[in-house]
């Protein structure tokens, strides 16, 4: 079997087992650069019942099967537009957890209100606008990719690993799926921690950039000293 | 056993399960048109020691017990009125469910505010009004059932399948017993996500029409792309 | 072994499993009228430890234990005023769960806004006031209990089998402890949909009181049609 | 093995077992006063792969390790810098725990609402202000324990065993690390029920005094009468 597979079968079940996605409504990818094939979950199946072979092989050129099988998740379109956007992502994550797509819901980007949110996200995690009724039209799914890279202009994908999409969800991604659901867990929790904040004091003003900078330094770049080495 | 019966006593351990219900706040059913009778959880048998033999069968012509056992749900007649005025549909769920039941008690029915809500209701999720002194005092809960019937006068209840009644909570339905309890999860979870996006954004308005229709249309009617076939 | 024991011991148990006490912030006891004895759960001991013996007889005249053994919760002497001032109850249970301490709190007493709270609870869930400094002085528990009688006055505590004490949380009561624990996790999921409702709605006007009538005779008096007889 | 190691092994995993900490955001200490040596657990290690072993053993003279190991906590600092300044506690806990997180990120103190709050608290748990520019240039970990010291001049560390960081989140003490744990916990809870309370009711005015001081003597002191001695 596909190594691809396994990871991206254990990274759709870490999302189930952390608790931000409900029935169907989550997918994680993976990318193999070197042989251009994208793996991710297939459309509609449950978590209890997901296995590994059922993970869906497909090529980054055309973006069809690489063999017969199951139809890959819906988003698909989505997930390889970032990959082609965003040339240092290995994984992809989609979700629709309550706190971070109430605020895609409401049109606001997450602002750094503390340092749990300096820690993943450099800034803001920015928030889409509505698609056009022409990109709904035309190819939506692939069209929402395109978007997000849009938003994305001038950032580093890297130094915000997620993004809400207007009226839609999160999306958020890493070195390797497993790390892009680390991030959509983190992305849920920020929200909801900023939803909390938000509710006790509305015009809460943003973190100091020297204390988001710290701690961003804490664990980003070469001056990193969180964790194991 | 009667078939129905194992359906309808799996349909409400799940609503269990799933924590859509406290105690035995809630009750499933199925209807077997055919045949005409309707299987529908028995009144006030805690989940805990529910056994798919105490599960009811009773007339869809007459509302009565097709054999002796326990006392139907008292919330029985309001499933048999949906029966009656939705051909279409063959499952029925009750709950309170907390954050649907606090937009029944609110008054309000639930906005379309982002995909996970056109994903599976066609426009807002409309509250019922009261029901007047006449209506409790002749047959609270058929009244309640045919309430709903007018509230719904004009809508596929199909394509919107759920309600919040003003004052006591949610009913939902759909194809068979099963599909009325999926409908009961993602109703709470999209009553959460709309008084979480409300708690941020007070004036947010409803998703644009061309995303509800394009995601309405991934999932239902003959261009559905979602899931395996 | 005392047969109140087991049942207050079970009782106990069940207000951990079902969430409603963290810690030992909760206490549950019932009285035997015949032989004029109160058990409840000793002081402070944690209910990973607890066992069914350590559970402490007090007589309902004195107060005094009936035995030598373990000091029993601080709050005894505010059961032993409720089981003296309630000659129909014959189970209490006191807890610190969030939302009916968040409304005790705030000092406002949880209005009728939907059947749940009319199924169990005919009209407002009271909050007593303040506690004087007189009555903190002199004899802190059992004044608690003289207040929450005071609140009272005029009411059928069967009817109404809650309590919020000002700045402190909830007192529940039943036919036994069992039924005290029972209304007590019902409280909190009354206070917790009336919490999100007014989050919704400011201005939520009393669920009209025909409904209230109808949905409290469904479950009380002669009328009652709810469950297995 | 050291016998800290033990007991802050099991306190670190009771954080985890509490729902406090989310992936690494956490980490609990323990001093040995009179071995100058404080136990800490080691950066960015996984609850779920934790063992004894590898919880790390400093010297609180210098802050070096006592011996070859993994890294201490990124938060190490802040630790020894509390145990510097408040000769009377044994143990110390930092978590990102969501509303204690909330009340940090909104810059408000948690002012005593309730009983459940003076039980522990005594008068308001304070939050700090930010850490300026000097401050995080220089050796942030530290600072921000001097910080700390610096807020509570003129308090009992041990009748208040918790602050708010300003923007960051809660740090906790007892005599132990296990009561810094409890407090911890304690905290979120307090924190949770303060910031549902205000959403009742804004101007909510704190506990009588009187109130809180009977709560605090019921646990403290001489007087105590809380549990069993």
């Amino acid at each position: 079997m596909h190594p691809l597979r396994e990871s991206v079968y254990q990274a759709n079940m870490e999302l189930h087992r952390r608790g931000v996605v409900l029935y169907t409504w989550g997918n994680a990818s993976q990318i193999d650069r070197a042989r251009g094939i994208v793996a991710i979950k297939p459309s509609g199946v449950a978590y209890e019942v997901l296995t590994p072979d059922q993970i869906v092989l497909l090529s980054i050129e055309d973006g069809r099967a690489v063999e017969p099988g199951l139809r890959p998740s819906s988003d698909a379109p989505t997930h390889l537009a970032l990959y082609r956007a965003f040339d240092s992502i290995g994984g992809v994550v989609h979700t629709h957890s309550a706190y971070a797509t109430a605020w895609a819901q409401a049109g606001r980007a997450i602002p750094p209100l503390g340092t749990t949110h300096a820690d993943y996200f450099r800034g803001e995690v920015p928030v889409t606008r509505f698609l056009t009724r022409e990109e709904i039209e035309c190819d939506y799914e692939y069209a929402t990719g395109e978007l997000i890279a849009d938003t994305f202009a001038g950032r580093n994908p890297l130094h915000t690993p997620g993004v809400l999409v207007r009226g839609h969800g999160p999306f958020t991604w890493g070195a390797d799926a497993a790390e892009a659901v680390y991030h959509a867990v983190v992305l849920e929790e920020v929200a909801r921690m900023a939803h909390l904040t938000f509710a006790l004091a509305p015009s809460t003003a943003e973190l100091p950039g020297e204390i988001s900078d710290k701690h961003f330094s804490r664990k980003h770049g070469p001056q990193a000293y969180y964790g194991q080495k």
